[in-house]
């Protein structure tokens, strides 16, 4: 190794990798719906799942080719729910990283149908991991995780009940249940599967899965400390965050300082868990850094 | 065996077997993602896809369990292509099967999630198929058939070319593409599953995915001609099908005794295949039945 690399160098350059890899699983069919696809996958973004879900695999001994379809694939999924959540019956964002949402830059419909697109793929180029291992066994399970918590037993649950309390002041319990599994899942999946490609057992997956929800929690209320330090610095003064709108988050419901606490909390379960592994440098520095950026 | 059977008795058993073991499958979760997906899977229909990969199945002499994830899957990429198809942005249909569709039942941003989650819920689904054979490597390919049948290669194609022509007038061969990929692709895959899982050789699997694609266009403008028949029925006097509406059909577009030929030959081709399958007595039945069918 040559001189010792700041992280944000080293995840540049690791979401760079993911970034390569998720390029060479794109579709390369003409088309408006393969060019939708590919329009919103090339959106740009942290590629934090495939980076974790890599990190995982790699903190565990893995070092073949059968990761990436799953770096991939997850990445996919991801992009789907950004797609069908911008649509004007859900979120109605014509915009997402500065650019038009997929549904304005395709049209309504094509922009439902990329989205399913995006999903179908996820579990075709999945498949194709078959083809680089000699543990079929390993591709099997992390598929039935992926697809476990990408369901109703995981991220789209959450969706669901976000929509069913968009209207409705929510409680502690509620808020952590709809981060738990809208965030919170596919972290889990890209640990969890990482994991068992590599092939560890299965306490090792259980422990993982464990820290990749807590990273959620933690990633997803420092998203809502950002949002209330945001609006300050813009509005030069500071404000109640429920004068922004009516969103109910961890910070309206409990106040900044034991928000604080939640992450910082949830963040050292997290890397507890990780501590165990000789190898998890990366992870922890990774989990550090997620649950403390300023942006 | 008792007394000869009627054939419609006979599909009707095939259909309440198929039926039976869809709603084995559907999940047992509560809330309104899954009220929702349920509604949808409950609506009825003639499960003719799942009936269509059991026929083959058997066909080919098999005779496990390990067929039956995949009739429920194939059915629930089916119901989410219908949820996503009423939908305002696309055919925009309030009604289907008599009922509200599944957006006007529980919201349009319901419907969608329910149609992303019963999508997901066929791989969850199919997975479930690796416990029940000795032969994974089946399991793998007729996975790999029907996500490549659904996805940009497959249905959804057919569904956004669909959209891409909605204001535009068809050629034949535009039409023959679009029927080809959005009806005949979940035949083919139905078909080539269920082959697959019997552990047939490719050539089987070439030559049943043809006639699959051939009961596809067959069944799709004996649509077309009821369609014209029907309104003819309805009001009592001959019309011109392109009073109804604007809508391209092989009935406007080559006339009514040219669509009929085009469907007996394609019945004609596909039975032929059949032929060479000595237990093929059902699945000539069921096409010639699905060809020739007055409602």
């Amino acid at each position: 190794m040559g001189p010792i690399m700041h992280f944000q160098d080293e995840l540049k350059q690791k979401a760079a990798e993911a970034e390569e890899i998720i390029l060479r699983y794109l579709p390369d069919k003409k088309g408006s719906l393969s060019d939708a696809m590919c329009y919103a996958m090339k959106a740009g973004g942290k590629r934090l799942r495939p980076v974790l879900m890599a990190g995982t695999y790699r903190m565990l001994g893995g070092s073949e080719k059968v990761v990436e379809p799953f770096m991939a694939g997850i990445e996919m999924i991801h992009t789907h729910s950004l797609i069908h959540d911008d649509l004007p019956a859900l979120d109605n964002d014509d915009f997402r990283r500065g650019r038009l949402s997929t549904h304005k830059a395709f049209g309504e419909a094509m922009g439902i149908l990329a989205g399913d697109a995006l999903l179908n793929y996820a579990y075709e180029t999945m498949l194709k991991a078959f083809d680089l291992t000699e543990y079929p066994e390993r591709v099997v399970r992390a598929m039935q995780i992926v697809s476990d918590k990408t369901g109703i037993h995981g991220m789209l649950f959450g969706q669901s009940e976000d929509v069913e309390n968009e209207d409705r002041p929510l409680k502690e319990e509620d808020l952590f249940r709809i981060y738990h599994h809208k965030t919170g899942a596919l972290l889990a999946a890209s640990m969890a599967a990482g994991a068992v490609l590599a092939g560890c057992p299965d306490e090792t997956e259980q422990a993982l899965t464990a820290a990749a929800y807590d990273l959620g929690i933690a990633f997803q209320i420092r998203d809502d400390i950002l949002d209330v330090t945001a609006t300050q610095e813009e509005l030069g003064k500071p404000v109640h965050s429920d004068e922004k709108n009516h969103k109910t988050t961890f910070v309206t419901l409990l106040g900044m300082e034991k928000a604080k606490d939640l992450t910082e909390e949830a963040e050292k379960r997290a890397s507890q868990v990780l501590s165990d592994y000789p190898e998890s440098r990366f992870l922890v520095e990774l989990f550090r850094y997620l649950t403390c950026r300023t942006a």
